[in-house]
């Protein structure tokens, strides 16, 4: 079920480029609404309550905004996956390479060890699903620190795309906040 | 003014690499104790109380969540400054060069014009201030824009590299929550 609010501010406010881009810079990922954000944050809150979440895990950067409204709602920790190694990350990592389709190419995501432990019930957050090579790839190192996972907390999935389906049918719990099935700059966007 | 609780946080979790690298990984750029950084916010929010602030700017990755959190006090949107140009931010954009000690190389940070004003009055946040490459290039990125800067919060400063100093020459105001003066793995950390 999609979220109105969300879906009347995507419809307001997101911007179509080509086929497959939509740009909502304006409160997501470049400009963050910090307030708009904390009541998507609420709202995985409902969907995953009781599933005694210790543990939130996003990508940097974009995801970190939302990561941590979320946190707050269930009172826990974000740790946010790096996308390089640097010097400052010593140590045991869990490690897990990712396509970009946006960047074209193939990165690393890493996280310390230290950070994800097999007792924890692990909530992925992310701005955006569409092909699901970032959500595979948080989903191998929760894999990885034998943790839990809870299920994925996505903003806003890219329905025509296959990665939401495709992890779904792996029996990945996915709670898309608003689910676009069509969208082109004439037409707009129409969601499930 | 060094705020205590921060201080004896750093103190309990930090720990030093050498003599200049600070790892607070475990509360503030990898793994984010959110309940703690909205302490930190909440302090940000009393010393630039009055001040105006209608934007919140900070750089991807780390300064986000921090950001987020403060601007949560100010009730006003964040805008992270991006580090490369991706496909997604299209059309007019501020930029500034940024040489990072840390990775070894100079990158451009990169704000979308629609997101700074200038009628903004624009608080900088950030995790770390050391060198100050960083917090010069959000400076620049304000300046271009017209827009009011009303200082920079800092969780972390090295007070013992000259990058705060130098700002503070050129009439900024930084608030930093922790200044080191001095590091070593073997005598620990002390505080200004």
């Amino acid at each position: 079920m999609g979220m109105e609010l969300l879906e009347e501010r995507i419809r307001k406010d997101g911007h179509v480029r080509g086929h497959d881009v939509l740009k909502v810079d304006s409160f997501l990922n470049h400009q963050i609404d910090v307030a708009f954000l904390e009541e998507l944050g609420k709202e995985f809150g409902r969907r995953f309550a009781g599933c005694g979440v210790t543990k939130i895990l996003t990508i940097e950067a974009s995801g970190i905004g939302i990561a941590c409204m979320t946190a707050q709602i269930f009172r826990v920790p974000v740790v946010f996956a790096k996308k390089n190694k640097t010097k400052n990350i010593a140590g045991d990592v869990y490690t897990s390479p990712v396509h970009s389709f946006t960047h074209g190419k193939t990165y690393d995501i890493i996280v310390s060890k230290e950070f994800l432990k097999a007792e924890d019930k692990v909530l992925l957050i992310d701005d955006f699903l569409a092909n699901g090579k970032a959500l595979e790839g948080l989903c191998k190192l929760v894999d990885d620190a034998g943790a839990t996972l809870c299920g994925a907390g996505i903003v806003i999935e890219k329905g025509f795309q296959q990665g939401g389906d495709r992890l779904r049918e792996k029996g990945i719990r996915i709670e898309s906040l608003a689910r676009i099935a069509a969208m082109s700059q004439e037409e707009g966007i129409s969601f499930f």
